[in-house]
């Protein structure tokens, strides 16, 4: 295996044989997905970094790597200070840095299959203040260089049955032909492959941890689509199920085919769709008509089917968390646990309770310090022994054919200070805040976000990552377009009004640099609250997750009754669906857990 | 007087005459002043539609008002539909409409010292799509055929005294002339009213309610400032204060003057001057730098000097408004009293307790019905009398050279229902969630403004306007650029971070249209909160406006412990500031209010 510094000049040698003064290296695939094959992991093959989010840009001289908040630490850890320079976003951006470092007459590739064309404008823009050029490139550079890369995954897809998506694909089809309508449009590009997978009833296994296939859709006005996805990955089960209103090509023949649609009026989502599909549909005479996706919100807005398969989902889930739980509480004294080895012994918990197909994202499965990185993705370098005297963050998921789940727990690790425990329950204060939320229809999640904050403030303290996400149907685990987060903060979603039927995660925390972390995450329903007298359409939330919540870590006195109120419904709650599960000592425990405060 | 219908006649005659196909009437000055003199009520003048936010587009057969979810109701009973049709904001707008209503071909007029540069620039862009033009006019078509508009006011300038500005003019001019060297601009126009005055320390009488002079300002990076103002209404002791620094030019002078900046770097604020100063620097060959005007920010955040006159006032105005509070107590059971009596009275006793120099807006002095429209101007047709069994909202404000007031109080008339009760006490619990709330440096208003409708949604109701706006410092009431409101709400400012030294209003409310409403508002200010162990800098808010709150509207079972002992300290608080000034019976009643709950 080649060093960085070698991939570095690898890359160096090939963009001065491409004619290139310099190229952008974002992390993300051809659909922008959140989580990408192993075959677009181009940012960590060339740097070693293994966030979730950022991007690099090189130069002849220069190197650097963008990463937001949540990887101030990490980066620093794994992208070595001699080759790259670290660059914190929002304070800089890619396209800015580039303007302050590129030199006049630089040409600077991007690969159009990786960008959106919005980012493409803007930073042809910037770069043109410096009298540099942005050149989309024909291979992406890296690919050239990148020996050992691996293939994209030749996973079949499978079929989602009806009754799990609660719709049939020609009926989602036919919402999107009626939405086409409304729009004077003649068709709808997909290029999310989410939005594909739900729309088709398919489901694949080429991204981690996402039950998604590679693939491109265009949906027409009749009803029908144009799928392109490899030949080779499509079962009789499967063309059987797509039938007739589907036609099927080859993956690769989706740029020729979009610059076949002269004159015709195409639906293309900006946030969510990358450059070159804007290109070729411009090159082959298509007008473009800029659109969100239509499959988002009916996505994001769960039928009655797709409520009923998660919480099924979560049931289960919450029947290995709860054992995985008095596990470690057992395990943990006797010394010899890790961050890993406890991991391992989740999943294999979740895989004894249910069909799971997968994990729904990398555990963080963090003692200690390592807890204070909520986003922090354990390696063999960085696990941790567990040892007495700190808290263990376990934030874990699991992809199940009814539902994705996602939930974190906190516990302690031996006996825990009183600041621990004065965090912890206000972190589960801020939790319950939105748990027992009511709003009115038209709300959007960031409304409610400084709900979850507020006991912590009270602290002068904070957490620097949103409150919520949204949640996919055996899917995305992060799926918009809703969230609970401040507007105006990094992620977008907060602006957008919650609805019936979107399911979000309600995860305050709290991170103490060096020493520990705290969170505690249920996923939740929106459902419609009847109130005597109300004057509005009211909305609240529905838990859906259910596993126990460490007493140990709460102070009771801080708690007001209707807290406190909460949390034994809902560990009464927990027992009622988990304690059929269980038996023996696990129920047991699981009682003593349970029990009221 | 002329009828409404025949000034619409003879706007149209007049378009017919000036060639044009249509015409925009905003409710606005040259200055995008919220509160316009009396010589610039042109859609008042037009349409008969009081209301303080509007516009009016008149074709040569349709003629259409346009108003937000405030004036649904105002604008039905003052507006006749035999002429106009009523547009709701922001459903429509002015451009949407002409879009869907001008012919193709039409020359639609606008005033450009009436209309920011982007709104022109956006319409223009709208009727382009239908073949129509939009045409700037050289005098108003409605200034031509309305006989006995008020003249500009010749009221004369006075000094702000330096010690209750906090800052000599000359300091102010300086921090520009920084700003200007850091933006790497010659000039900045000054065009809205209160940011002259206050950048100058002079204060003026030609705007209702607001103690501006009707002047344009641009100054310069060596300090110096241009001053276009009426001579006639600058004298010797303005003169000598205004010193050599301040050049001074007649008011006219001021489009020309713009075009002698060839070449010269200009800030012009897009949101706070109109398209006229920007055509003109154009015509003259300046290059505009579109900056937020660099006095807003400094204005917001208020100095010792200023926050000690806002207290100042604040305890006289408080003396004035609890005397009014008794009085209204004694006197609604003997009958006689009206809306009108009420607020002419209010105005006396606030005359009698210190220099009142205006009132700071109307005074909404709304009994039963009337409460229930939140920006209700009372006149002769619609005051009414006061009967039991309601509540009477009173929302009032005074003007004094040390500072802005701004207060609201709801107070039953007889027996209040324990509806009005209920609802009463959710808006108290609301009220006290924004006083008592901590939060981080950093935090925007439009974080905290679901604190205070919390307690509402909870029963299934809410108020359909902002939390808080900005207060001046004996400037305009409602000041830019901080609000407490949601972020996409019609009112912009909720996405601008709190710093301490901001003041703000807490005015949450409840509305039961065609039966009563309910408000409760004080003036608060931003500070900073000192918290053991705390990670960051935390602010909060000290409350500024001392009057009773009525008990008998509370119901203490609904409070928690913590709001029960912060209604307690607030009315402990009142007695300290307000009882020293009251005496006899007033004092007496002052005592009771204040018990403990």
């Amino acid at each position: 295996m080649s060093s960085y510094a070698d991939r570095l000049a690898a890359l160096r040698a090939q963009l001065k044989e491409d004619r290139l003064d310099g190229f952008v290296v974002p992390l993300t695939d051809e659909h922008m997905s959140e989580y990408v094959g192993s075959y677009a992991q181009r940012l960590e093959w060339l740097t070693g970094f293994k966030g979730s989010a950022g991007s690099a840009v090189v130069l002849p001289e220069e190197a650097a790597i963008f990463t937001d908040g949540r990887y101030t630490i990490q980066v620093r850890q794994q992208v070595s200070p001699t080759e790259w320079s670290y660059q914190s976003v929002p304070e800089t951006s890619v396209a800015q840095w580039l303007k302050d470092n590129a030199a006049s007459g630089a040409r600077i590739g991007y690969d159009p299959w990786l960008h959106t064309a919005e980012w493409v404008k803007m930073a042809t823009e910037q770069l043109a203040a410096k009298g540099a050029e942005l050149v989309a490139v024909g291979k992406n550079p890296i690919d050239k260089v990148w020996a050992d890369q691996p293939e994209p995954s030749k996973a079949r897809l499978i079929v989602q049955p009806d009754e799990l998506a609660g719709k049939t694909s020609a009926e989602k089809r036919h919402d999107i032909a009626d939405w086409l309508e409304k729009e004077g449009a003649d068709a709808a590009v997909l290029a999310a492959l989410d939005s594909i997978a739900w729309t088709l009833n398919v489901r694949g296994a080429d991204v981690t941890h996402t039950p998604v296939a590679l693939a491109y859709a265009v949906s027409h006005k009749d009803g029908t689509t144009d799928l392109f996805v490899a030949g080779e990955k499509v079962g009789d089960d499967v063309r059987a199920h797509l039938g007739n209103g589907v036609r099927l090509h080859e993956r690769d023949a989706f740029e020729d085919y979009l610059k076949t649609l002269e004159g015709k009026i195409v639906a293309v989502d900006p946030e969510r769709s990358v450059a070159a599909i804007a290109q070729a549909l411009e090159a082959g005479g298509a007008r473009i008509l800029k659109r969100r996706d239509p499959t988002v919100l009916p996505r994001a807005i769960k039928n009655e089917a797709e409520i009923g398969g998660q919480k099924a989902a979560q049931a289960r889930d919450g029947a290995a968390v709860s054992r995985f739980l008095k596990w470690v509480e057992d395990e943990a004294p006797k010394g010899g646990l890790d961050e890993i080895i406890a991991a391992d012994r989740l999943e294999a918990f979740r895989k004894e309770h249910g069909d799971l197909r997968d994990l729904s994202f990398d555990t963080i499965s963090a003692y200690g310090p390592n807890g204070a990185l909520p986003h922090y993705k354990g390696t063999v370098e960085s696990n941790l022994p567990f040892k007495p005297g700190t808290l263990y963050l376990v934030d874990s998921g699991g992809q199940y054919q009814d539902g994705t789940t996602d939930i974190t727990r906190t516990v302690p690790i031996g006996e825990p200070t009183a600041e621990m425990i004065d965090r912890n329950t206000r972190v589960l204060q801020g939790h319950i805040a939105i748990a027992t939320a009511v709003f009115p229809k038209g709300t959007r999640g960031s409304q409610l976000d400084s709900f979850a904050r507020r006991p912590l403030w009270e602290a002068g303290v904070d957490y620097a990552h949103g409150t919520g996400h949204g949640v996919g149907s055996f899917l995305s685990v992060h799926e918009g377009p809703q969230r609970i987060s401040p507007v105006g903060s990094s992620q977008s979603g907060g602006d957008e009004p919650l609805q019936a039927g979107m399911i979000l995660s309600n995860e305050p925390g709290y991170y103490k640099q060096g020493d520990f972390g705290i969170r505690i995450e249920n996923l939740v329903l929106v459902v419609p609250v009847e109130i005597a007298g109300a004057e509005k359409e009211m909305l609240g939330f529905e838990t859906l997750t259910f596993a126990p919540i460490d007493k140990k870590l709460i102070d009771a006195s801080m708690l007001s009754a209707k807290e406190r109120d909460w949390l034994n419904a809902y560990h009464a709650e927990v027992l009622a669906k988990i304690g059929p599960q269980l038996s023996g000592a696990d129920l047991e425990w699981l009682k003593d857990q349970c029990a009221p405060l």
